[in-house]
């Protein structure tokens, strides 16, 4: 099935928005099986959107088009879709109705504006969007399927997943498909490809293996496709856990698992609290840790310990140390990861320091250098590594292969 | 001038990476005037390429292409443009003495793909990249123009600033026009919006002003046309001066500014150190506050103090506080507050505790409830704040909120 995202709005013309809702529809469909042919992104007049869904249609044989469905002026695509099939627009009495209730729960006036958003291309099929007052339609025209949503992106995911998918599913019904995603860290993509050279040439007919890198961290992807549903599980399976088995190392979980999450749930099945003593990641671990929903089940705080006083004030750094070896050095590091666990309620902690540039880099320690160390009070480990020149990605890839450390060291006790 | 932008990849069909690119285009093209008409995304194949183009052409006077152009068997660009214009490839070898040199400087070895790499549609004007090796091509067509450029971002924006945009304001010379974008912070789209009716209306032919909305900050841009380059200046002066007369408050910063960079100013201007006191926004604040480079001048660190024993235990909050009062609570905040700036080395701290949820609200209580303390230690202000229910959105809303009472704060020092 080939299919056609069609985007209706100014906003992303100007680059007032980033268009992540075709991303994340790209994602949902590839998952699905079906095929992303284009995607196509036009204004708010009814040309540019006539002209849209012409080309649209000219690719796909569905056309999946968000945006302009808003209760102002500018929102004309079910206008200009009236116009394109050559249909009415006819008043849809369950979407006003449904509409009216949710200005009662909200206790907020309704206006004629939100009336005329109950109309409707007489040929549409309503796709009731729970999350919005604008519902999703769906239309079969000329042997093909347009599909509109709003544009917002948790009301189109929403339609997406509860009506559009579904029913795409059972209009151009495929081969079964299936995927196994396994989240590695710490490799590169290249390292890991040469690795798998033999077993992607061992894949059978139908099956393939998918790299998806991220900062520090790479998604494997097997998906396979076949006729009977339970064969395809079981290579699946199988394929999945040599992959498992060759890179024990370097996977930390599957599916949509993210590395913070992972972790977590290593503190949370040791009964163990964690802290972070950062310095050139200047609190961004700390706040990656905490973005997981109930992270403070296993995590108490942190000292950002940006400044060489705080180091010694809060976490007993010695001035030696800082003296002898510097901020950047292996023996600081330690004494501030040892200090966290001595000064803060935890049992493990991370501390790190390093140069992220674009300043304070020399021949010796350049933009890119970090040390980092893990200890638990009894055992300290340490390591170094080196990244590239931008301070944004720096601070990311340090903060990856910190968390990725602490997993290593969490996986021994 | 009417825009296509045409970009040429499968990744960002599988919603494998994002489309900033044509974000980042379209903002540079309309605060040059220029005007993107549609944004089209292609796949790998000489077919796709090719209908692209071809409805790329359709609509705009000049298509920007970006993708395609690396060492790989899937980046088959310029061969889809050659067979589309109908123009041979030719070798280019002022190109190829460049790669050879950046290469040598690399001291790593370069292959026969890097040397095909040098075939270009002989129609093509190159376009010097410093930034890779793949250079830009200019190209007229059917008197219309198109541009090649590599999809990597930075390569893409150097080959936009120093090559298109200037070559696109020559061959399509319009009217001057100039901008003055104004910084705000605190205050919703809809309420300056109406406080700027007025202004709107009367606003001379050739001129407008845009909302431009992040969480919790909106900027506003006024855009003029006019032959007159002087007078356009001043008109835009004078417009910018009623809107920094009506708006003072809530004004951080002019241009490209950020909220963290203009508090950082303020910090070095008066030679005052920041520290933050962090319990719901688990670090996030100090992560905005380091993302500034140099910020090491005036930010010494933090304690991200999520359990309650870190706040007792490091900045010295009462366990009767806590107990009568609870973490969320201003009585709480002030204590962290106050704490920050008597146990680390600095002269101002800010401090924070909420509800980000999604877990964790009560009735009194809810999600998105925060308290917000500033404090020099001898003079301490505090705020509270209500957000909604979505945890990434809440501590992003929190972290301005609360960088913006530092700024208000620090205005009266």
């Amino acid at each position: 099935m080939k299919i056609s995202l069609l985007t209706v709005g100014d906003e992303i013309l100007i680059g007032q928005v980033v268009d992540t809702n075709s991303a994340w529809m790209g994602q949902q469909l590839n998952l699905a099986g079906a095929r992303v042919v284009t995607v196509i992104s036009v204004g708010d007049t009814m040309e540019a959107i006539h002209t849209g869904i012409r080309e649209a249609l000219d690719q796909g044989d569905v056309v999946l088009m968000t945006g302009g469905l808003g209760p102002t002026k500018d929102d004309i695509t079910k206008k200009a879709l009236s116009e394109y099939m050559g249909v009415d627009m006819v008043f849809h009495q369950a979407t006003f109705e449904r509409i009216t209730k949710m200005f009662e729960v909200w206790g907020r006036p309704m206006n004629e504006a939100h009336r005329l958003q109950c109309f409707m291309p007489a040929n549409a099929e309503i796709l009731t969007n729970k999350m919005g007052t604008a519902p999703g339609m769906w239309m079969e025209y000329a042997g093909k399927v347009i599909v509109s949503m709003p544009g917002v992106p948790y009301e189109m995911q929403y339609l997406m997943e509860n009506e559009v998918l579904p029913k795409l599913k059972k209009s151009f019904p495929g081969q079964p498909i299936a995927h196994r995603t396994i989240l590695t860290v710490g490799e590169g993509e290249s390292h890991i490809a040469e690795k798998l050279e033999d077993f992607e040439e061992e894949l059978p007919e139908g099956f393939k293996l998918a790299y998806l890198p991220q900062i520090g961290q790479v998604r494997l992807r097997i998906t396979g496709t076949g006729t009977d549903e339970a064969a395809l599980h079981q290579i699946l399976d199988e394929k999945a856990a040599i992959i498992k088995a060759r890179f024990a190392d370097i996977i930390y979980g599957y599916g949509t698992e993210t590395l913070e999450g992972a972790v977590g749930k290593m503190l949370k099945e040791r009964g163990l609290k964690l802290t972070t003593a950062e310095s050139c990641t200047g609190g961004y671990m700390a706040h990656r840790i905490t973005s997981v929903a109930g992270s403070s089940d296993y995590f108490v705080g942190s000292v950002i310990a940006y400044a060489n006083e705080v180091k010694m004030q809060i976490l007993g750094v010695k001035p030696e140390t800082l003296d002898t070896h510097g901020a950047v050095s292996e023996q600081t590091v330690i004494e501030m990861a040892e200090g966290a666990v001595r000064v803060l309620p935890a049992d493990v902690a991370i501390a790190i320091s390093g140069i992220a540039g674009p300043g304070g880099g020399s021949d010796t320690k350049p933009v890119g250098l970090a040390w980092i160390a893990v200890s638990n009070g009894q055992t300290t480990k340490t390591f170094s590594i080196r990244a590239g020149k931008d301070r944004d990605k720096n601070i990311q890839y340090f903060t990856v292969h910190a968390l990725n450390q602490l997993r290593q060291f969490l996986k021994q006790l």
